[in-house]
């Protein structure tokens, strides 16, 4: 047995492809109080073992798979897992958190954390199991789908009830946003984790436990989960969200005017409805998924009953790929939209850069930047879904203009020569679905998250109550809770950062925790000491947040970012809002950035933490390190 | 053939029981454009044919089924009735507007109203199907339940598409808040209107038919239904209602303090989740089921699982109910309200007058002031649940202590000698599960409302948003729109009275037409003028509403209402909200009514209309008869 299975704190599996080896690690209780678990344990692994330098996909780069102290016990709210590396797409940071039943049966397997080392020298898949790791081989499932390869890998293994994270042939074909799909439908999507995968020969980590966790102290266990489970199941957001999950807000950014129509040129539609997730739940839904231990199932599935797709069917979508494959690239069927994500989630890449990439190749054809001999003939009109459907094909396969896409857009702004005006992206990951000038600390968000353009770094969605009277009292702004305001979203953007850190190391649902304040951070300490029998308290929550956010800060700053990078494309600085509840909106950003460098402590000239932070936050051997590769710190804000 | 069926306008069918004859008579078009359908209808045809003086219980009073023009059509948002009377409870105006699948099928007969005049000598139930209507013998279905004579006729005709209307043993005898009850659970409940059909001989009214309703421009009703599904499906409260209908009021009720609690004694509770209607969706409910056409399935069933009432099942409860019978008792057993709302339903009684009575009593023998000797041995403590079904035995058959409580709180607390400050009333109708103290709006309406103290006749559901703007925008006062200001109600309550007489006519759901903004007066119109083919204008429909609340008024006053009437239980004025969200709080009504009458253009002395604005509505035979029957009529306000 490789490992014996006890309490909240399993072990570390590292495992050696080069050499076919494995090591067990102890967790040590430092880590926990100092990162807390998941993203935590990850970005702190990933900032020690992997140095400037190393090429993200090379073997030197270090696959890292990692769930936090909750994870297992049944908490009410799911339990997730971060996958890390060293990101192709960027250069920097890659990290994309994922639910499902993974997290669960890798800590049932003993495993808080798994680490994927060096390269295997020919295709295989890594099987944890009863206290065992199998290399098995794969050659035979390189270039399978996601969904042969898991169907593949289930029959092979005469299990059912194997968690499986795998990759696709985009992956295979290093295109730089292939992610790493769970559950079949649940990717680990971000900043190209899949192609790490990939450059390592592996087509899947799978996991199958039978252990248990331990939680310190059962009695107040039951008592803070009924508890729970009574502010969810009594929250006015339950209902909504579990029947619609994330494709509600379609129709809410519509009303609000924060839609990415026609790639972020309009901010409302008149077709809403029929793209949107309300039409989605009368018409096409017809089951509902939990991730484990959640009693919130928010997850769908859909069976399209007629016409060209009929018989098509999926979990999903999101609001992300909803709106990726219809308002952003001017697409008005539903049923077309459902086709596109299912090809993109079955080929493996990110539904959300796949669809900047084309939405960007779209409006440069439309507006005469680019022609059909540089397409090789396509016609990329808004919503063409015919050539949408032949362009996802091209991209995973990286066939003629999708090889050009298949960098990012930023890549291929840069080879193409041109269009870089109106690549949508922040330090190469591309934009999500929303509008920043219409949700501004959502786009200060955008300039300053660790991993490029993303919202799950911070999204702080109480600027969508547009109410004074929290901003004022939270952040002693009105403004900071008023989504077109601007003073005050520093304060706020650093807040919910140091929050999302805590609840994506500690592994649970964000949305679930956030929307409906189920763990503030004194509440965090607690479920910390009834789970881990270890005293905390709210401010040392904080404390883990603000480190994770500072330490990922200067992984980023050790490859090159400052100010300078914390930037947003220029259609979000220069060209109002057209039309809408949004109109006439630019997003004001260097002023927000001003704010936020104060607030974290960090220069405002170069937007690098001053030394004086970082050891505050017992970051000591990371100032050390910074030092060593060229990196000047400031001591301290005056 | 009794009748012929053509387009919207059925005809009326006129069952005189002591002769046992029926007559059919044409609906004249004038009557349309003045009170356009439903509560319009009925109310015209109560004040001319149903004078002062009248015994509601004789053979004098008239029990009146009314639909609308909309009736029948396939508008996606139901198809509802009203029914009308002279009340046996008040001894004012009765009326009650039920939902289901009844005013369809009788319109597919022919009918837009249905007039029972007269008394059988003998218990009988009517049977209109095929052009004929039949007497049946009733007399093997008198004294048997709700679900019992439902099974019965069913059996009997040999159809399980007929639609009926039935009373059970309270309205037999002669209770004073007994029902009428559609499709089993679906009661006209308010006002008594079963012991006015108990009093005619009469079981029950089924329908059957199978006519249609033809509509005069097609083609655009379909467009404007697509665009009613339209904004129904993507509206934010479509799932919520549809998950939870009403009943998820209880917990809103609660986090707002307006809750009904111990008799109204306390605002908020500490146990709301274990009787709300979020619990009930998530572990009780098995399948929804909508009205007839409509789009938005609000109604549930449940299924009690376990414990000593598994097994049980049955439709809703609405939140009227559910409140009544948990916190307005002191109850936090679901499963016992769920009993207890089974047998007042079955029993054919109205749940929230009968909640009333009960915690009346529960709140005079918990202070002391009601002793055993007074109740028959019974100890009404809160929440003792056998007691509680006991009692609702007693009142429907009018035992012991519950022939007292039998007649309403009005009167029983006057044969009782005390309790009377503490009677929860208005004009003898007892208060719905909310507290005016935290809802002024909804307080005033309970003072002003033509059938005494109920939400429904103006429902200013606007004053929850708490919106300052709202306010200022639609009636010039910033507090109109916020639930705990006082300035500008009078206008709110007026305007939505208005409005609300209007859909009672139409006969389509308020809910959703109200919550979901579908039918604002203009929009009306222009259904009106496609359904029946008739041009008409915003303002039209606006005076229509109007004319429907003046002539109730009228109907009052002939029976001597005036403005010492339009009041509220001492509670309400004098007793400031002990804790929450309202605390402080009281209702400043003559404030609030001073701004009322002068909206309406009532003489604020007498809360009697004026003879200048009867005039303008056109409604010149009322003010001839209000003089004849002694009423001063000012000319006009100054």
């Amino acid at each position: 047995m490789l490992s014996e299975l006890y309490g909240y704190a399993g072990r570390i599996l590292r495992v050696d492809l080069s050499k076919r080896s494995v090591k067990i690690e102890e967790l040590d209780r430092k880590l926990i109080r100092g990162f807390l678990g998941g993203r935590g344990f990850n970005v702190k692994r990933l900032y020690d073992e992997v140095p400037k330098g190393v090429d993200p996909l090379s073997p030197e780069n270090k696959l890292l798979f990692a769930t936090g102290p909750i994870a297992g016990t049944g908490f009410p709210i799911g339990t997730r897992l971060n996958v890390t590396a060293k990101s192709p797409q960027t250069g920097l940071l890659g990290d994309s958190n994922v639910g499902g039943h993974f997290a669960a049966e890798m800590k049932y397997c003993g495993f808080d954390q798994i680490i994927l080392e060096g390269k295997s020298d020919r295709p295989v898949y890594v099987y944890v199991h009863d206290g065992s790791v199998e290399f098995m081989d794969a050659q035979g499932l390189w270039g399978l789908t996601i969904s042969e390869a898991y169907d593949a890998i289930r029959k092979e293994l005469r299990d059912w009830r194997v968690q499986i994270a795998l990759i696709g042939p985009a992956a295979e074909n290093y295109v730089k946003f292939a992610g790493i799909f769970f559950n079949l439908h649940r990717p680990a999507a971000r900043t190209g984790l899949g192609a790490v995968m990939a450059s390592k020969n592996v087509k899947a980590l799978v996991v199958r436990g039978d252990g248990y966790v331990e939680v310190a102290e059962p009695d107040e266990f039951e008592e803070f989960v009924r508890e729970v489970e009574e502010a969810v199941y009594s929250h006015e957001q339950y209902w909504p969200r579990r029947v619609m999950g994330t494709s509600r807000i379609l129709m809410a950014a519509n009303r609000l005017g924060f839609l990415p129509a026609d790639h972020f040129t309009k901010s409302v539609v008149d077709y809403a409805y029929q793209v949107s997730g309300e039409r989605l739940a009368v018409e096409y839904n017809v089951k509902n998924r939990s991730c484990f231990s959640c009693i919130l199932p928010c997850s769908r599935f859909y069976v399209i009953k007629r016409g060209k797709f009929a018989g098509l069917y999926g979990e999903g979508p999101e609001y992300e790929p909803l709106a990726g494959f219809t308002v952003r690239i001017g697409n008005r069927d539903l049923d077309a939209a459902l086709k596109a994500i299912s090809m993109v989630n079955d080929l493996g890449m990110d539904a959300i850069t796949t669809s900047e990439v084309i939405s960007w190749a779209m409006e440069l054809y439309e507006r005469g930047l680019l022609d059909e001999g540089e397409t090789g003939g396509l016609k990329l009109k808004w919503g063409d879904m015919d050539t949408v459907f032949e362009l996802i094909d091209m991209i995973a396969y990286r066939r003629g203009f999708g090889d050009l896409l298949a960098d990012g857009v930023a890549k291929a702004a840069k080879k193409l020569g041109k269009g870089a005006e109106i690549a949508l992206h922040v330090k190469g990951l591309e934009l999500i679905q929303a509008d920043p000038r219409g949700l501004k600390g959502y786009g200060l968000g955008f300039a300053v998250a660790s991993r490029g353009a993303d919202h799950l770094r911070s999204e702080p969605f109480i600027e969508l109550s547009d109410d004074p009277r929290i901003g004022q009292l939270l952040f002693g702004e009105a403004e900071a809770t008023m989504r077109l305001g601007v003073r005050g979203k520093g304060k706020l953007v650093a807040y919910y950062e140091n929050w999302c850190a805590v609840v994506d190391s500690l592994e649970v649902c964000k949305n679930i925790a956030e929307n409906m304040e189920i763990l503030p951070f004194d509440k965090m300490a607690k479920l910390i000491e009834i789970v881990v029998g270890m005293k905390t308290c709210a401010s040392d929550m904080m404390r883990i947040g603000e480190r994770i956010v500072n330490i990922e800060r200067a992984y980023i700053v050790r490859q090159g970012v400052r100010r300078r990078d914390d930037v947003l494309p220029r259609r979000f600085l220069k060209e109002p809002i057209a039309e809408g509840p949004s109109m006439g909106h630019v997003i004001e950003l260097e002023v927000m950035l001003d704010e936020y460098y104060k607030e974290r402590g960090w220069d405002p000239q170069t937007g690098i933490p001053t030394a004086e932070k970082l050891h505050e936050l017992g970051l000591h051997e990371v100032v050390e390190d910074l030092r060593r590769n060229g990196v000047e710190l400031r001591p301290a804000l005056d």
